[in-house]
């Protein structure tokens, strides 16, 4: 089976944007100015490869796209709550992010940090609204509210941030680098690949198939982040490229230099592959798309 | 039955705290700066309010703490990363909550946000902890799910907050001073009041009681503590009194006065105590707590 990963994201990405059109609460809602700044940066452009990935999970072990669209667009809220957080002054003071300005930029600070806190909160909720079926299992409801919230939180992605920013500026071992990317974007991205097969009632073998995938996936996909920041403009990036080295971030290329980040990436793709090839050709599309990360341009 | 208010509290809180203090992350578990900042905030002296109406609430429909525990932990860490929010130089730009540094000057603004952030995530894998028992219905977890995101999301605090920043500096009609008021802190009261109840198997009719009280308590707390805003000097209220007029909050006593704010109050408190009549003498705990926080000090 040959994938056309491009249209296969556009097309699963598609679905997910009219869900999160549906599922986001509406700007003519109060308090307005909030769930229009909510809206501004759900809607500013994102790939949507979370959510694409709980799809793709549910979808390599027999589930369907609609079982689990609630949960992927809570992964897409959780992910663009914390590029909110991530851009404000006290945080990275990014201006702009994929072409466009920060949500601070046009909300305000108090807004930004609210429109985050709301994000994160609705997540949840999308969550229990996946759950609403009568026959749904409460052990199935909090594996994935664990997976989430271990995933989101201080032992996952909060965590990998609270450490990215104290090793500013910072000499770093590899060591604290690898928890730094495997928290701040593994973590999610793991959850992400998993959540979705454990709504679809996957087996403990292949959740555990798709965690070792996503395991890797994710340390990929951050390790082609540094290497496109050191390597693309800032108009391929639609955001400031250079920043990493400007703000002495700990990233693979600083330590491991360009050469050896390729190759870990690299090998980390090749193990998600061989990971997925156990799910069959069902998964044929995660794998295409596990090479597609990997060739990525921005 | 006669309740000691106090000593009611303060036994409830002990329980509280002790469940804190096994549930937070460890200050020696990695990201070891985060988990410090967040038990910073969750031990720097709250009164319990919300997770001791998460127990009394379930009490009142012959429900037992230790059944509801971890969500009663939930509220507390909710209740605790919005004051840590409110408290940033964006929002309210606060330097003392309780008598002590609020949590950006000890731990800086970034850290700060983190930190709350993983209060408000950690909250809801507590909730998913809650229902570990294999037992465990997925009705009443959604149920509970539903209540605390829609309490603490934009429907709610969040979107109260929202519009009380946009306020700042405005005349506000009273409609709108309620509508701060009503999300902004009732919302959270009234679901700490419900979802309790909801763990412990209440009847829909309890859970309906529970609501209208939680919804007239909630208010009342809020006039109360905007009249204390007026009335009390810094020491007693360990942060800085007047503030709110400093900041031209939106506040009842400013729109409707001391006298007439203080008639409200005290017809919220009145009608609380009316529907919970209606649970009998277990919610007599509650009905006690109805009018202490009348009569509260600080």
């Amino acid at each position: 089976m040959s994938i056309d990963v491009p249209s296969f994201l556009k097309d699963r990405a598609r679905v997910v944007d009219e869900a999160l059109e549906r599922l986001l609460p509406s700007e003519s809602e109060p308090p307005e100015t909030l769930h229009r700044a909510m809206r501004y940066s759900v809607f500013a452009g994102g790939k949507r490869l979370r959510p694409v990935l709980v799809i793709a999970g549910a979808e390599a072990v027999g589930g369907r796209v609609e079982d689990v669209l609630p949960t992927a667009c809570a992964m897409e809220c959780i992910h663009t709550y914390s590029l909110i957080h991530d851009d404000l002054p006290a945080m990275d003071d990014d201006d702009y992010r994929r072409g466009q300005l920060t949500n601070h930029k046009v909300f305000g600070e108090a807004m930004a940090i609210l429109a985050g806190d709301g994000l994160l909160t609705l997540a949840f909720r999308l969550i229990a609204d996946n759950f609403a079926a009568a026959a749904a299992s409460a052990a199935a409801l909090r594996e994935v509210l664990v997976d989430v919230a271990d995933g989101a939180g201080t032992r996952g992605m909060v965590g990998g941030q609270a450490v990215d920013i104290e090793s500013e500026g910072k000499v770093v071992s590899p060591a604290t680098l690898d928890y730094i990317h495997v928290h701040k974007t593994a973590a999610l991205i793991r959850t992400s690949l998993r959540v979705g097969a454990v709504i679809v009632g996957a087996s403990a073998d292949q959740v555990r198939t798709l965690s070792a995938a996503g395991s890797s996936l994710g340390l990929a996909f951050q390790i082609v982040d540094d290497l496109l920041d050191v390597e693309s403009t800032s108009e391929q990036l639609g955001k400031t490229a250079g920043k990493d080295q400007a703000q002495q971030k700990a990233t693979y290329p600083a330590i491991h230099g360009l050469e050896a980040s390729r190759t870990r990436a690299r090998d980390l793709i090749a193990a998600a592959e061989r990971s997925l090839a156990e799910l069959g050709p069902r998964a044929e599309p995660l794998r295409a798309l596990a090479r597609f990360i990997f060739e990525r341009k921005a």
